[in-house]
């Protein structure tokens, strides 16, 4: 297998885009990362999206984007994994580079989600869990994330200020991000006075709907220098992991264990040769303020019970020991959701290069992404090094 | 990369199977596939699916069939191109083995369609479709290749008694299938008198709605004596090959050409080693009988515009030259959108293994699977080859 690397990244300014279309958001995200990479060609495709049936009445993702990107014919392969679309996207993309099988491949993300009302959004979400068992049954995924909650702040003690201190990190961190959806700062008082969504969660302890997409370009190692003419500092994929949990809660032995996020971060660490206490720079999968607590343990960076007060304590801050989230997360940047693993990629790889300003990590030379489908039931995580 | 065997294929009787579910259906092939090739692990899962979410409201299939098959947690990756997804999870699935990345790696595809009523089943249908061009203007699928069917007779004289031939031959070979949807034998007769559905295509001209699931296991060359103990014949992939066309029909310059499927061939035929002229035989996407007649050409077996009086003269029939579609095709079988590629490659290796009874081409060693996703927009092409 090739050593693979990220020679480019693009984004776009998240929100409600209703002036935009799907294809038009994928495309304005896919030219900023190929101009930024500085390549002539694209010899394969890789797209995360969640559901563009239910959202756009748009499937055939492969087929539309090569087209409107005015790449095509070129393979282009749609990867769906639910709100951890983009991550697996990424993943299958640096397979495709690593097994030798295409040299250059643009791996995006995208979801308009804000074309449909509200209900309907929170429909298309549901069917990331079990239908049978949990959407039939009426539970959306506030829900299902405030059972996590509830019984971690049952098992650890864990306070509702607690948890509302990883939105008020994230949206401090997003308020110097230009792409961020709600790039305002929040106070601990605001987010637990804001309208009880699921108790325990607050609406501020909740990621917003979003449109927006996000993309990369990879390339072999060998192929670097001559692509991007050493343009940039180059960011190399050291590790990649993915696994599964039950895609139902109630069938795990505790509610509140991210195993698919462990399993994940274990098998991305053993192929790069890393640590938990290695990595710099993170983003996670905060999708609710109780995730980005269980999934900072999951990924070894805590003890069991711990992470709730790590957040509280100041440890996951810019500046802090274990800086979680720099680009504001899910929270605050939004969270389009097959749009979410890519964008957390495209962080990651401004923060190896040092491009961040305001929320620069100094210095951060090990990263690592976690994407999270459903309430837990897909995770994958990659690890990226700079130079 | 590494040279990949299919060890061990499953089927499932296709219909409406309205005592199943989306998940039993999977299970059921997927079990079948495991059993077939002897396997006590799977390292890795690929699932084509179109659109979970419009049919059945569920969609984080990989998630969910890892868990209801009981062999999670493991990496699991839903792949979609409309009616390609399961051609396009089956090279998916090639990729990862090929790559090094996993050794015995379960594909399967499905679709449960009739958990919806018609109209619904042909709007989900239609976003296969570009839904700003094409679908926001009325037109569905048979309506597409009705235009194409048109054009075709336009330019090339075919009657719709050539066309009917398709499906005459298809279902006579799906009358010797017992897992086929419609397994009885029609007339050219019926066919022209049937129903109009949209103008020149009749009713017995389309492919079926169809709830189904399909499942092989693949493994390395090098592994496969080991993992089967020489208990069947081997099955090599030696070509994949997957391209794209402008997803809109009016945006081609001939209607009547099936580029993607030309240059999907023309990659896999490349990478085999092989030619046309080699292929022993075949299954296409005869979503309509069109699609058969036009995809014969575009794979080399016949001249353009050759390919209806082809069918007529019987040259496509199990004894003909150039046996397509032994088992049915999509139009005998049944088309549950995303199984269809991977049972294309079920009824192969079969072939090459020679189980197919009263449907089996006598000594095949070389076979080539094509699946299509909407009208054309995306194709994936396999060639396999027995012992």
């Amino acid at each position: 297998m090739r050593d693979v690397a990220v020679i480019g990244v693009g984004m776009m300014k998240w929100g409600e885009l209703w002036e935009k279309s799907l294809r038009d958001i994928y495309v304005e995200a896919a030219l900023n990362a190929i101009d930024d990479a500085g390549v002539d060609r694209v010899d394969s495709l890789y797209i995360g999206c969640m559901s563009g049936g239910l959202f756009n009445g748009q499937e055939h993702l492969g087929s539309l984007m090569a087209d409107y990107l005015g790449l095509g014919p070129l393979p282009a392969v749609r990867v769906e994994s639910a709100c951890a679309s983009g991550g697996l996207a990424f993943r299958q993309g640096w397979m495709e580079v690593a097994s030798g099988i295409s040299d250059v491949v643009l791996v995006g993300g995208v979801e308009k989600m804000t074309d449909v009302g509200g209900d309907e959004a929170t429909y298309a979400l549901s069917t990331a869990a079990d239908q049978t068992y949990e959407g039939y049954h009426g539970i959306t995924f506030p829900g299902l994330y405030a059972m996590i909650a509830r019984a971690y702040m049952d098992q650890y003690g864990a306070t509702s200020e607690q948890l509302a201190a990883v939105a008020v990190k994230n949206h401090l961190n997003g308020s110097n991000n230009p792409y961020a959806q709600y790039p305002h700062k929040v106070t601990v008082e605001q987010v637990v006075n804001s309208v009880m969504v699921a108790d325990p969660l607050h609406i501020l302890d909740c990621s917003p709907i979003t449109d927006g997409a996000a993309a990369v370009v990879l390339c072999p190692m060998s192929m670097v220098s001559d692509l991007t003419k050493g343009k940039r500092p180059t960011v190399k994929i050291t590790g990649s992991g993915h696994s599964t949990d039950t895609i139902a809660l109630h069938a795990r032995d505790d509610l509140t264990w991210f195993g698919a996020t462990e399993r994940a971060a274990a098998a991305a660490f053993k192929m790069a040769g890393r640590k938990p206490s290695d990595i710099q720079v993170t983003e996670v999968h905060d999708c609710f303020t109780i995730a980005e607590i269980g999934v900072t343990e999951a990924l070894g960076y805590f003890e069991r019970g711990k992470g709730a007060a790590a957040a509280a304590d100041g440890l996951t801050a810019i500046g802090g020991p274990k800086p979680v989230n720099p680009s504001g997360g899910l929270k605050s940047k939004g969270h389009p959701v097959g749009a979410t693993g890519v964008a957390q990629i495209v962080e990651l790889v401004k923060q190896l290069r040092g491009e961040c300003d305001d929320r620069q990590i100094a210095g951060a030379r090990l990263a690592l992404a976690q994407n999270m489908g459903g309430s837990g039931g897909s995770t994958v995580v990659h690890i990226l090094e700079g130079e």
